[in-house]
């Protein structure tokens, strides 16, 4: 079972290893991160540096597609290599699937359009304007389509693919091996939870300012 | 604020990127992934690798040094490398923290005599061995010496040393930014939820089978 996550420059780190530690423990699982060529592929920190092992070129035909987001994704919203290789590969995928703004990518190939799907919370607006019909959820299924909410919820979304893909004794046992008990000391991780004068002044200061609300 | 993850062969990626995408939105963090040179660093899956951009003699003083685990942590219990580096740079740091069976590597260059301290579920009873007094807790803080328990609880880890180093607003925010309101769509990542059956399986077929329990 090939998995492909895919990598641009300036992508989210976690959106990326989240999944990445979850589907790798799948029986049979060959994971691999994919770019436009092989390359080192650096976050949007500027500090973390993965590396890429294929080109797409290389893996046309997955059994599941990732698609990270992060701030990067803006620079993957038209032609070209990466919306090129997921218009070609959603073809034949098993699954195609998204973590925080990757869904906006899956949305700008055209590949959500009508469907249920979220994204970072900052992001909503601007995934309904790309055609999808977006869901304030934590991931969501519609069909072989699965979107995961902002940067961490992409562990949340693995796991419940991992259940989709080889049964829930499995995901249970994924989850167990990466002591996945969550215990935020904080209850700030939503919209909906955190203080209202800091989602607002976090709202005002993102790159979706424009659009959000 | 000089913040440095500490890489070796083999490590769980999430161990070392959950704390790195809490971390690196710190005001004035730098964080650097070190390892005994610069150089691609593999995972315990084979499929992921990161770059560390220092060698240890780098960054010899960082402010503070997270050491994640996996199953490379079993190379590092000897004077080597990482050992002697932690040694030196644990007598400047402001904080000395460790995800997972790092903690046994903290263990293991002496860090933790007779502290309070965490790990991976199946390796409390080794860490106990190692002179440290073990907690069955996600996080435990014992003077400048935080320990997070399994893989995952390095995001957790991280977010309650951000409230420390940052103050909670600053650690709210950065909740909010990495979306960090998990939804776990099992209930199976503690020992204490998990089945049992399934915990016994798990345990038997560890790498700390002969120890754990």
């Amino acid at each position: 079972m090939q998995i492909v996550i895919a990598l641009f420059d300036r992508f989210t780190a976690l959106d990326a290893v989240g999944p990445h530690q979850v589907l790798h423990h799948l029986p049979g699982a060959d994971v691999i991160f994919a770019s436009e060529r092989e390359r080192a592929v650096t976050d949007e920190s500027g500090t973390l540096t993965l590396r890429a092992d294929a080109a797409f070129a290389d893996v046309p035909r997955p059994d599941i597609l990732v698609v990270p987001g992060g701030p990067g994704q803006a620079d993957q919203m038209t032609p070209g290599p990466l919306q090129d290789w997921l218009i070609a590969a959603d073809k034949t995928s098993t699954w195609t699937t998204s973590v925080c703004t990757g869904a906006l990518v899956l949305a700008g190939a055209g590949l959500l359009a009508g469907r249920a799907a979220t994204t970072y919370w900052l992001a909503l607006p601007e995934l309904a304007r790309l055609g999808a019909v977006p869901k304030r959820e934590r991931f969501v299924f519609d069909g072989k389509y699965l979107t995961g909410a902002g940067v961490s919820a992409g562990i949340d979304m693995a796991l419940a693919l991992a259940g989709r893909v080889a049964g829930d004794d499995e995901a249970e046992r994924i989850q167990l091996a990466i002591e996945y008990d969550p215990r935020p000391p904080y209850q700030s991780g939503s919209p909906a939870t955190a203080r209202a004068e800091l989602v607002e002044k976090f709202t005002a200061a993102s790159r979706f300012a424009r659009t959000a609300g």
